[in-house]
């Protein structure tokens, strides 16, 4: 059988699975996931000596240090994916929610009801645990999933999803629940984004080459989960001690995240009062510093920020700074430069807030607060697949119900239109 | 000015006016949709002479009547325009609406708040009345809209689109909000489709052949409002008059639309007692019937359905006829031949009802009742610019709601992530 046709058929399996999972109680899809949880621990030694193999080839071609960082599976990474399942568990089931119910004057009574998805494609790079993290979260929003991740990462994602496969065996559901593309033939990724009559919505997880390369040929629908150009806007009316707080926490908590702050605007009235020393505390945290003319003038001994610089996401501890004119200068920089993502005003004032909460074109849009909260735990809605930073069919974090889609469950009694 | 960069900058000035719709009253954008309808009226000579013009070109070129008559504007028609539009302005508007809000233990306030699309392309064949629909629809939800319509009906649409435009004038509104292709160059559309960086949606409206072109080229994602293949089921519990009732309706009520039904599935136990009178009925309707083997055997002198049958979307008043074994093979016949539009179950029987609502996987899943009801009116959601096939990000009838997506506004006091 050809690669074509056997990814043809792997999709069927998975379709015809997705349709039984509708059956699947709640109770029972917990059960499996921490059946998953378990498998985890009790197959650590084959998971790890898989990942050795995966380990041995990533430095024999000298992949960088953070390149086998990510591939490095570790016991405490292992309790760590196996715990992550069992909080899974714990979540509540998105499937058979009813988001309204209405009563029609003919008698008709319509239900708009969250039901799965269906067929869940996720291409990914070289994080193991993505295998992992995706199963418990596709699962238990009934969906069927196809992974294809990194071909560096190949045995160490067989050896998650053999152990992780054990509890579908177990409890003897559908084969097609859970699939992994073995291959590490490239074509298998195009392959797969032609079956749009089987696969009903494609993730990519990774870096922006692989999502532009997955948006550009896909002929399924994609949810892009892109960079975070992160914007936090100190205006004329900040409590600038508020400010310094939100914007250290933006930048230097955590700067390796995709909520991380990239861009700090500062309104041309606050400049002054505001920069000298919060950039000193930056300095002092190993922030390198890259300013607009303005800024380079408050500011002395810093590199000049170019227009790729407000395109850059650093993930690092570096940081562009622009002094505005006004609020809808800010706004208009943030439409323009950033990935519409997360951003955040610091303001006293009310139409300033306002402005800024309406007009900015992001995911999620902060007044007095880090932009590092978009994340689907600190939201309050548990584990997440992603941060979108498409506006259909999920915005922001995608947590289990963003996992689903609905139908109208229409009762009659014999009703006709006439 | 090529092409490519005429089309950018009409995406981007579509864009930047999107963005100014956000400060927009919903009153302000009830009037100026009233202004659109009366621009309708108060055009209707201008618009009659361009129509005409289409007229003439499309009868050189020997097109269907059918073709001519969707092409054919008269005054009768225009006033329903203008009623339609009327009716959009009396909708309420779904910007702001809040769909949920709550409060972290830290104190952040989250509002998950619907907020317009952005920019909308939509590309349709020769109906002239498309135009001020979607434009209607489009700003009422906050959206700008570059429309796209056939080379054929060219003539009518531009003068639909300068009726229209009145009004946008009229108000100051930004430039760019409705915006109309007048290039009839084929390529126009190839170009419009890679536009992703300033078009956030693409919905094209029309037949079989279009839908698969623009899906299959768009780098935007696409909502296609597919073919309706819509079953109804007539279960071994079914009450047989009801059963007749519905399936006489969804079949015969008005069979050129996407909710009618195309095939019917009848439970072996109920085919001798329900066929022969039903068929005699669909007969004097002028109903061309189908059948399987079974049918063929209970009801004399009909055709043999085809597996093409199955698959075929007639809009016309034949119908295919298929004995089924039980309840699960009907689900599974829905499940592979039919277009997940619209489907209906005839029965007593709480199991077989309860089965049929989870298993099927279409937009519309019914318990006796006609399939006709799929619309945004009867639904009781106003009017609808199509009826979506897709599972993302709508499903069904795409009403004003559906034409949003959300963001999620945050406030705080000062919160840092810690």
């Amino acid at each position: 059988m050809g690669l074509k046709q056997q990814l043809i058929q792997i999709a069927k399996t998975a379709q015809n699975a997705s349709r039984r999972m509708m059956n699947i109680s709640s109770s029972l899809k917990n059960e499996v996931i921490r059946d998953m949880a378990f498998g985890l621990i009790e197959n650590k030694a084959k998971i790890i000596k898989a990942n050795k193999k995966d380990l041995a080839a990533a430095r024999c071609l000298k992949q960088s240090k953070a390149f086998i960082d990510r591939l490095t599976l570790s016991d405490k990474r292992i309790k760590e994916m196996s715990e992550s399942l069992e909080e899974v568990a714990q979540l509540p089931d998105p499937v058979g929610g009813v988001i309204s119910v209405w009563r029609r004057p003919n008698g008709l009574w319509i239900h708009k009801v969250r039901v799965p998805i269906g067929v869940i494609a996720i291409i990914y790079e070289s994080r193991p645990n993505v295998t992992s993290d995706c199963v418990g979260l596709c699962f238990k929003s009934g969906n069927s999933v196809i992974l294809r991740g990194g071909s560096e990462s190949l045995n160490s994602n067989l050896a998650i999803y053999d152990a992780l496969s054990g509890a579908i065996k177990k409890h003897k559901l559908p084969d097609g629940i859970i699939n992994i593309i073995d291959t590490p033939d490239r074509k298998a990724v195009d392959e797969l984004l032609k079956l749009d009559d089987y696969i009903d919505l494609v993730m990519p997880r990774g870096g922006e080459g692989l999502i532009k390369r997955v948006a550009s040929v896909s002929r399924i629908p994609v949810i892009k989960h892109y960079k975070g150009i992160c914007h936090v806007y100190v205006d004329e009316y900040a409590d600038l001690n508020m400010a310094e707080e939100i914007c250290f926490n933006a930048k230097v908590q955590r700067p390796g995240v995709c909520n991380a702050m990239e861009c700090m605007l500062v309104h041309k009235d606050s400049a002054i009062r505001f920069l000298p020393h919060m950039c000193k505390r930056f300095k002092e945290a190993g922030v390198e510093i890259r300013g607009c003319d303005i800024t380079q003038k408050i500011v002395k001994g810093i590199k000049h920020a170019t227009e790729k610089d407000y395109r850059t996401e650093y993930l690092d501890l570096i940081l562009s700074v622009k002094v505005v004119e006004s609020v809808d200068e800010a706004i208009e920089h943030i439409n323009s430069y950033g990935s519409h993502h997360s951003d955040s005003i610091v303001t006293e004032n009310y139409d300033s807030a306002l402005q800024f909460l309406r007009q900015v074109d992001s995911a999620c849009v902060y007044v007095n607060a880090s932009t590092r909260f978009t994340d689907g735990n600190q939201f309050g809605l548990g584990a997440e697949i992603g941060i979108s930073t498409d506006k259909l069919h999920a915005r922001g974090p995608m947590a289990l119900e963003e996992l689903t889609t609905y139908k109208y469950m229409v009762f009659g009694n014999g009703q006709v239109r006439t």
